[in-house]
């Protein structure tokens, strides 16, 4: 199912079988990609970018497609990820729905979509699938992976999995493990989905479609994605206009519904439930205290990258400041170059996203340091 | 529909007809309410205490019934509100369905149930409605109202509508107006319940019951009632043992998952769906800058009460701090002693049900100086 994959995605096939860290393999599997700029002759200027769990591999425009893409204002040439300098690959993640292999996609063995045949996904998986990417485009050490919300896990996945794989790493309010907040809003997302009588044990179709289990899944996102503060400033109690409004007393009435309801609305045709699923599973699974004997910071401390930049915001609930200060510091200690950075965004876990004014410099120094 | 309303439950009629703020009116209704100690020849000891969305008039065990009450370890004698000295009231809040007339109830003039007949309910009306109990016990001036989480709205309302109907006031994880990550998370809550097929526009029965919505209802709320840093220090990433653990990738896991689903079960069939929609958006609509010429402080600053305590946590993200310090701050500016007291406790907004050690002290103080 390549439906919801841009204009102008690549792919690469994934080597076969590909094992699967919770048991199982993907037989036939590939990853879509984009890239921007040149890379250099030495194959020292590439600079990975891993998502969060909706967006495509489509960071911004390029040749491929003209279209705006998710991180547009951040990425181009002069920009704070400069293309004219670096090369710079963005990987939809395994288990997307966006071009790569997951759940919606068809198994080679059956003919038939996956579904809930497809096996446990996790961010280790995640990482080396976008580790395949880099190996076919010719690539032994990044110069920077940069990631972003889950991306973030996958990143610091990928540094673990593959020691020495970059030199540099931005980690942007991602995680080095899931915390039970988290865990609490994502099992009450996929619950929501599981119990719309629509999505019928993974067996949905466009007829019979999960519409109000996803709406729920990702308005609850969106709730989690912001903050009460920027939403204070930006709606306080204001009402739609008459012509809006719903002739309902449970109906959209104030403006922060109809905010959300348009966030449903683009969503939940647009991502594959199943798929949803998988991808916020994977990230309560993540815990990178496995590779420390239990411990966070001792796990991270197995890491080797030369130098991180962690960035985060104080009003992200879904992503915690403190877990962003835990990635510099386990770092630090592992002997990298680990600093963390707090923005002062209102805007909560996405901030990333619009407050560019402040994540672009953050970034742009990063980068020109290396 | 009296199911709900424990033994020992007494009611107290409504002046009919009982015009509701938002249009219509009740006819033949009813509040449920309890009481502790004794009402002094004077009637000056009356402390009326207003309730939660959820909770029942039985804050506390009595002579009506011995079964320990939401509020057990805050209400009785000898303790923080001692009942050897003050004689107190709670109120099962109009709407309700734990005894008071709610949509759950028979419409006199249908033989029906109201469902979503029932008119608009505010939380201007679930005060009027207390306030017809204290009249009828012969209280002109209660010596403090008490109210908790919605309850704080109930109480800010009898004091704006009864001025001097109380001397003091305590306002527990209270707001003086709902703000928009609040109205989107109820608005979440209800759409879950809505959604749900077997909500059917209200008119479900015990066979076709909207199980799966009140869970995610439910789930939502006790994710906004705690906080992150309690769910951190109590569940951390702590596993179900493989007895408990669902053998499903989407399963019960985690602890905290198990957590929510006890909290689900106890609550799904144990209140009325209708009565939820209700009370719920009572909440939104609540907006003391209404009387204030479109400004809160200046709304608050109409009420006249004389002595004020308003109590917060910071982690409360339902009903954040800043909004206890604002009822203090325009109260104050109204003339009254209004202080805000904000504890450090990490349990959220419950904070008032659970951390009895950092709460009991701070309401025993306010009364004995009354």
């Amino acid at each position: 199912m390549t439906e919801f994959a841009p204009p102008g995605t690549r792919y690469c096939a994934l080597p076969l079988p590909f094992a699967m860290k919770r048991g199982g393999a993907l037989h036939g599997a590939r990853v879509a990609y984009e890239t921007w700029g040149t890379l250099a002759p030495g194959a020292d200027n590439a600079v990975l970018i891993l998502t969060g769990l909706s967006p495509n591999a489509h960071a911004a425009s390029n040749d491929g497609n003209p279209e705006p893409g998710w991180w547009e204002a951040m990425l181009g040439p002069g920009k704070a990820i400069d293309t004219t300098r670096w090369f710079v690959i963005c990987v939809n993640s395994l288990g997307s729905c966006k071009g790569s292999t997951g759940a919606a996609s068809i198994d080679p063995a059956t003919g038939e979509q996956y579904r809930l045949a497809f096996p446990d996904l996790s961010i280790e998986d995640v990482a080396r699938a976008a580790h395949a990417v880099v190996d076919a485009l010719g690539i032994e050490r990044l110069a920077c992976v940069i990631g972003c919300s889950m991306g973030g896990m996958s990143a610091l996945s990928y540094i673990q999995q593959f020691p020495h794989g970059a030199r540099g790493h931005i980690n942007v309010s991602g995680a080095a493990q899931a915390l039970p907040f988290s865990i609490a809003i994502r099992s009450l997302q996929r619950e929501a989905i599981r119990l719309d009588p629509h999505w019928n044990l993974g067996r949905y179709d466009e007829t019979h479609y999960p519409d109000a289990g996803m709406r729920i899944a990702r308005k609850l996102g969106v709730v989690t994605y912001r903050s009460a503060l920027e939403w204070h400033g930006r709606f306080g109690r204001v009402r739609l206009d008459s012509e809006r409004r719903e002739d309902d007393p449970f109906g959209l009435e104030f403006e922060v519904e109809s905010y959300l309801e348009g966030h449903a609305r683009r969503f939940v045709r647009q991502f594959d439930p199943n798929c949803y699923l998988y991808l916020s599973r994977s990230m309560d699974w993540f815990d990178l205290a496995e590779v420390g004997g239990g411990d966070i910071l001792a796990g991270l401390a197995t890491l080797r990258v030369e130098r991180t930049l962690a960035i985060g915001v104080a009003t992200d609930i879904l992503f915690p400041l403190q877990q962003q200060e835990q990635i510099a510091g386990g770092l630090a200690a592992g002997g990298a170059d680990a600093h963390c950075l707090a923005l002062p965004s209102p805007q909560g876990h996405d901030a990333f996203l619009v407050d560019i004014e402040r994540f672009a410099p953050a970034v742009a120094g990063f980068l020109a340091r290396l």
